[in-house]
Order: structure tokens, then sequence, then C-alpha cells
């Protein structure tokens, strides 16, 4: 079902959503043969296609205490833009499926499609169906497709090599901060943190290095490449093909590890002056702090020179290693600090 | 993200839950380049592709108390199957959101994915991808994709011109009936009612004649073809364009209408004996009940035998006409009854 009128449950009018939806979602691509209103909608890929699902439920992944209904349509929408930045694919369309408790006004559904359709024009990508229900809490769930010129060059994890270079594309640590501050202050924290919280609550995803490096892929051994959602020491052993437990040992069956040079010059002002007023080492702080949305990649050395011309804010963090384990600034991680430091992740922890 | 091991909010192991997911859903379609496990998979899609999302959530669309974990892994599979059907296309994968409470048993989850494997497998389609969340009751949304041999073959609501067949696939009305037993006695009515309460835990989305109908679409004007979610009376205005409110008189600024013909015979028995005992017109119960997910659609009066040939299953319950009106063996639906009834669709009304 896409977006048509029928009985959904919402004791709210579905016309005067769908009125809404039409207000701010009016483009199409071209790709898009059919959108809303029929049982299902009709998109031709020429290409292959990437897909991606990611939930975002209130009081799991936000809280609506210091979320503007903006905020809640943008972050919905660009942690699934990441993934599809991830592989190196250009973003085309989503589906959208959205529970609204029974009392949600008009005034919040015009600022959410606000805040998503500012996301959505800014990249291109058109709404192109989904479901509507009554929820007990605010449920957003999206569903997004993207492009990728030929299967070659989509960006996986895994295929990393010993002497790859190890960077990152955006801040990391910066929205754990944000939401230290938010969990702490609220909306108040919003003047002294403008940055950290901004990070958290609008996160910018990176669509077009994710293209950069996919082209640069054309003629090469790819990068591999992820976003960064559960924090660098958890995503660098799934890009690396590291497995096993953190925190168990370092028992790893892959054969790949990572050299890592963090300084703080390297991080943002605010984490280094939160981390400070908080008595935390910042590095830690930057390696455990997740939802940044960073791209972490590797490529072949060679590689290096021409991917950084093209994208000036990629930042060198280390090098990929033979030796299964993972160093920062010569030390071996303390994974049993990581655990500790994991659990205020969550909203809900 | 499709589902790689993460920080998903579920305190139980998410190395779990993959595990389980990987023990159904081995196969894949050629068309997935890429499956689960990346930041996203990866389709070939040659033909144009139809897309379709559906939200099931627990205390609204489904209860607990009486629907097998089974029955809600095929259920919330069956109404997406369902979309693609009533385009005509086939089925080719889909995506799987899923929220759970904390206190899922393991026992549970198995019983979930054999029950969505096996109306997978049944229709040969992939899951290759989605995410995972714990949630406050169980959410599952899922979005799918099918292929169609040409955007011609895409089988439409509008269209339909005055004269044509008007027919359904499918039980109409049983699956409520289903509710109303289910409501009342639990599972316990299942011995009396068994092929209403199958109706309703159970829907067979009607994948085949679908695919039939679109192919008939080659060489003449395409039936125009919908799946019952909302009952008769709610989705035939929409199959047939007509626009303005149910109830608030035949305002209807399409110029089709629609004149039934629907016998008791051509009712099922179960329906006839449950709406006797409740001292209800059988004709009233077939038209409003929801959920059935059978087929509706219209077509030019010479492909009519075509179709009948090819579908034994199809019904003729009447035909399109140029009168603004729906009638039913020659009296005007009276659409004040039309609102008291529909109200007991949904479980939580």
């Amino acid at each position: 079902m896409q977006f048509s009128v029928k009985h959904n449950n919402l004791p709210s009018s579905e016309d005067e959503i769908l009125n809404i939806i039409g207000k701010y979602f009016s483009d199409t691509q071209p790709q898009i043969l059919l959108g809303r209103g029929d049982d299902c909608a009709l998109v031709q890929f020429d290409r292959p296609m990437a897909v991606s699902s990611d939930l975002f439920l209130e009081n799991i992944h936000f809280r609506s205490s210091y979320f503007e209904p903006e905020e809640i349509g943008h972050k919905s929408l660009a942690v699934n833009l990441s993934d599809i930045a991830a592989c190196g694919a250009k973003p085309i369309g989503f589906t959208l499926s959205l529970g609204l408790p029974t009392d949600t006004e008009t005034s919040w559904l015009d600022k959410f499609f606000q805040g998503m359709a500012d996301l959505a024009n800014k990249h291109k990508v058109s709404l192109i169906g989904g479901d509507l229900s009554r929820a007990d809490h605010i449920l957003v769930d999206i569903t997004i497709f993207g492009e990728i010129p030929g299967a070659s060059c989509f960006l996986p994890r895994g295929g990393s090599m010993p002497g790859d270079a190890l960077f990152v594309i955006g801040q990391i640590g910066l929205a754990h901060v944000g939401l230290q501050v938010l969990e702490r202050f609220g909306r108040e924290g919003i003047a002294d943190w403008p940055q950290a919280t901004r990070a958290h609550l609008l996160p910018k995803p990176h669509v077009n290095p994710g293209l950069v490096l996919s082209r640069a892929a054309f003629n090469a051994r790819p990068p591999a490449l992820m976003d960064i959602s559960d924090g660098i020491l958890s995503d660098l052993p799934r890009l690396l093909g590291m497995s096993g437990e953190l925190g168990t040992g370092n028992n790893y069956a892959g054969m790949l590890g990572a050299k890592l040079t963090i300084n703080s010059e390297d991080l943002h002002p605010e984490l280094l002056r939160w981390s400070h007023s908080q008595h935390k080492n910042p590095i830690i702080t930057a390696l455990i702090g997740g939802e940044d949305y960073a791209l972490l990649g590797t490529c072949a050395p060679d590689l290096l020179p021409t991917l950084q011309a093209a994208i000036p804010e990629l930042l060198v963090i280390g090098k990929v290693t033979d030796e299964a384990k993972i160093t920062c600034n010569d030390e071996e991680i303390g994974f049993n600090g990581f655990d500790h430091f994991a659990r205020d992740f969550n909203i809900d922890s």
C-alpha cells in the first residue's frame, strides 16, 4: 500500500496527512515511473540498486523531549542516506512507514515533513510510497534505494589489506557528546554545545564523498567503506572483517588489525572541552562515540593522494595491519573499558 | 543497515537472531547480487520494479493473545505480497524491520521466522536485509519488491470503463467473520469457525492470479486491479477513481459507479452461518469485511472469458456503470449503515 487513503487506524484525517506529504514531496526522479497512491510504486533501475532499511523509534533512538519534529524528520532520513553513502551509491528514493500517536497535531506533521523534505530535496531523493498507522509512540521506518554505476563500484565492508590507509570522513565522537549534553540539559544545552548537539540532532550524511570514493573504485582496488553508527571501536572490526566479541579478549578470527594514530587536534573543540570537563580521555570519547555517521574506510596507499585531493575533509587516522588487534597511539585498546562506555550510547540505557 | 551485528538496543543476542534468520532464509534470487550483512544490499532489476511497504503492529493490526508467532510471520509478509499481486508483479525480495520487546524468547523468534519463511519460500522471495530494534510491542514493517515484464503490464487502480465486468478473486468478508470470532472467543473459536479464523490469521496472497491478469494486459486494455484490505465498500470507490467521502452523500467527483450482483451462494458457508447467528445481512458482511486480501478488479467484457478460463476462482460480482453510485442487488448501498459497521474493522476500536 503506497499512501492511498485507507482505514489505517489513525483517528486524525488520513487525507490531511496525505495532503501534507503532497505539499512537501512533489518532485520525483525520472526513475520513479509511478509514485504514491496505488498498491505499489513503480521504479525503473537500469543499474544495480542498493537498498537499506533503518528504524527510528521514539524512546529507543530519540527522545521527543529534546528532538524537534523537524529534527526527527531529518535524522530518520539522514541515517538511511548514510547507509547509501557508505556503499558509494547515489540515492534515488525511499519509502516511509510512519506510526503516530492519536494526539499528533497537524503542526507537528508539518514540521516533521518539512525537516525530512529539506534533506530529501538537497539530495534529490523522492518519497515514493509507504504506510501510515496509529502507534503508541512515534515510529519511523525508512527503506531507501540508491543506484550504483556498476556492481564493481559497490563499496563493501571487507577487502582491506595490510598497509592500507585507514581514514574517516566527518567528525568522530561529536554526536556522542551532543547526546550526553542533551540527556543532561535538554535543549538548554544547545547554547553551550551548538556543534555537538547539532551533530546528534541533525547528522549529516556524507553522500558526495561516498560517490567520489565509488568513482575511484573504477580503476583501482576499491576502498572498503562503512558508516560509523556505533563508534569506531565497534565498527572498525566489522569493516576489517574481524570476528569475535570485543571485550572477551582479542580472539579475532580475521587476520587484520589496525594501528590508529589520533591526535587531540584531530578532534572537535567541543569534544575536547566536554571530555576535559568530565575528566575523560578525549581520544576514548572519539573512539567509542556513535551516531556521527562519519564514513570509515580503508584504501591502498597509492590511491590515498587522489582521494585526499578530491575529499578535503578526509582524515587519515591510521593504517591496517596484519596483526589481529587494534592499537591507538601505540597503546592496545583496553576493551575492558569499552563495555562500560558503550552502555551510555543508547538513550534508554 | 542490513542486519549486520550492531548495537540495536536489543538485550537478547543479536547474533542469535541473525543466526535464526540465516537458518530460515538461505536461498536468494539471482537478482540479489549482495544480501544481508553490509550497509546496503545490492539488487539488479532489469525490468521495472514494483515496491510497497506495510506495517504490521501488535495491538493495532493483530493481537498476540490469539495470533501464534508463525501466523504473525506469515501475515506480515502476506499483506505485502498481496500488494505486489495487486499490481500484477512477480515478487522478488523484501526488507524486514523488526521491533521486539526485551522478553522475546528464542522459541518465539524461531516460530515467527518459520511462518514467514514458509510463505517466502512458496513464492520464492528473498529476505535481503532490514533492521532490528528493541520496542515496547512487536513491530513488523516490510518493504517488498517485485518485477513487471514492462511498465504497460503494471495493473493500476483506475482506467475502468462503463460496461466493464467487476470481479473478485478470493473470499470476501470471511476474514472479517474470523476477526469477530477471534475477538469474542480467542483461539477457542477456531474449532467452530476453521475457515473464517484461518482467513484472518493466515490470509492467502493471490500472486499467481495477479500474474495471469498482468500477462492478459499485454495485448488488451489492462484490467484495473487492487487488493481488498478495507472491504469492498471502502475499496471499490478507490478502484473506480470515485472521490468524496462515503457516508456524506454520493457526491463522487468521478464519473463511474458500479452495479453489484451478489448472491448468498457466492459467499462462504461460515460467513452465512455467522451472519445469521448475529442477525446480520450476509451480503453486507461480505461488502464491509476487510483483510481478506482478495483481488478486486475490472476488465473489458471481451477479455472476461479468457480470464475466467485461466483463473477458475474468478467470480464476477457486477459491472461498472457510468452513474456515480454503487448499488447491490438493485438497492443503493445504504452508507449510513456503513460507518457503524466499519468501526469494528480494527481490533483496537
